[in-house]
């Protein structure tokens, strides 16, 4: 692998954890990073999250073999115009995104003539910030490489090869694809998750005390996502717009038919989809991809 | 407590726990329990998840100074019918249904004349069946007692005790406002887990394979819910009709809210509900009702 320093632009949940991940991994690579919150620099400082914490994005990637933009997508494009004048002509740029065909298209249009291999790394949990990362996140994850037509393939096998020495496993998709996947494994999921905490606090007959106190009986699950980083999550439904739409167009047709089913008393088709629903369960805990233990593995008792 | 002999009818996940919940904590009481199911009985009795598997309910009733009704509730009416003829005078008849007032009404009718006090403790795990129960599901949750207004009180009064002693919390609460506040925090979430859970399955752009790759971006959530019992469930959305659809009227109008943002570009009204959504969490933390731990607590890694 020709990638000897890394630069690494926000230091958030995701960019502490690549920085923390390379550290453990890969301890021949230099580490460099930058945040644009003071505090959220010193604290990456203390932690370590990378070798030295720059005062400018600028320094961060002068003199990088690979720079990784950890911003939400929505800031993309101004990180990369921040680092466009003092970019190395040979530094492949790449980011961790949860959308990737406006991202691809702001760096493309920021940064011109310079390698673009946007990258998403399906792995996070609700927490955020420069406390947040640990160096075994992207352990088991899927990290989906999302190349133009032209990405030069050293460049691609210097990326996967990075990502693998992290633990993730690597696979590449069609920017578009990728979107209405994630719309459905990911951003669907935070949509409904997020309203449905919304609509059980703004209820008048059954008071937030409540909400909390029995949260136990499924409510609880959909909180942890709920309390995912807002401005992250915003960008994403804002940049993946027409794949969210398609995909929630489609849950809302599904919910209907079931209320339907209720309202009928169709206990059949409700039984149905139950059945159904199990199997997937089963094969993501098959393939790795959740704990296998019974409600998550959570604690019970005191 | 007067409670000296505990029937279990329905030896699954609840049942089979109560049962281990009170040779646990309660070692003086004795215990019964039946299952329709043969295959059940075989697995309770190996498991001792009661001190006797009876070949009939009536068999289990037959000394026991509380039966505790642990099967789905479309099935609450047939099994009280079933133990009537065998029921001692002084016997007190309970359950762990997740609705109230169906259950109510079932049981006062086929039991005229007994004293009856609904329960349900909002505790539980996607796993079904005689392997799946545990002593220490109950501790730290919320037990929630429906007693109509000429309940006894000596009845509630060892009803509660015996709830306390398996480490739950107990609640007394108008049968009607239960079925709100539970379709709400139960109901609703697992209504919508299987939706999102269903939905995935039936795309043509995505693939099934492709679901399950990615579905650690928090698809995978919704899936554990998914995977609870299907019979369950159906008898719940079935039972809890009215207030289940009241509830998901607000929340498709919330989600059309939303959908109207994102096609708006409005990320304004997106991050003022994400940034809402944070706080419950927290609290629900602070309440005992959820695993502190970032992810539930998931292992990361390998």
């Amino acid at each position: 692998m020709s990638i000897e320093r890394v630069a690494i632009i926000g230091l958030g949940l995701l960019g502490g954890s690549l920085g923390l991940a390379l550290r453990e991994n890969l301890p021949g690579v230099t580490t460099t990073g930058y945040d644009a919150s003071p505090a959220t620099r010193a604290r990456a400082a203390q932690r370590g999250l990378v070798g030295t914490v720059c005062d400018s994005a600028a320094e961060a990637v002068a003199e990088a073999d690979l720079v990784v933009l950890c911003v939400p997508v929505g800031a993309m494009a101004q990180a990369a115009r921040e680092i466009a004048p003092a970019l190395p002509a040979h530094t492949i740029i790449s980011d961790v995104g949860s959308s990737k065909q406006s991202v691809a298209r702001a760096l493309a249009e920021a940064l011109p003539g310079h390698v673009v291999i946007p990258a998403h790394p399906v792995a996070g949990t609700e927490q955020s910030g420069p406390d947040a990362g640990f160096a075994t996140l992207f352990r088991q994850r899927w990290c989906i490489l999302t190349p133009g037509p032209d990405a030069p393939e050293a460049a691609m096998a210097d990326l996967t090869e990075l990502w693998e020495a992290l633990g993730a496993k690597v696979e590449i998709m069609d920017p578009a694809h990728h979107d209405v996947v994630l719309a459905v494994t990911s951003h669907i999921p935070h949509l409904i998750a997020y309203t449905i905490v919304g609509t059980a606090s703004d209820l008048e007959d059954v008071t937030q005390s409540e909400v909390i106190k029995y949260s136990a009986g499924g409510f609880r699950d959909f909180t942890r996502i709920a309390a995912s980083d807002p401005t992250m999550w915003r960008d994403v439904f804002l940049s993946n717009r027409e794949a969210v739409l398609e995909v929630l167009g489609r849950f809302s047709e599904d919910l209907t038919a079931l209320q339907r089913a209720i309202r009928n008393g169709d206990g059949e088709t409700l039984f149905d989809l139950f059945s159904r629903t199990r199997t997937i369960r089963r094969s993501i805990i098959e393939q790795g991809q959740d704990d296998a233990r019974p409600d998550f593995g959570r604690e019970h008792g005191d």
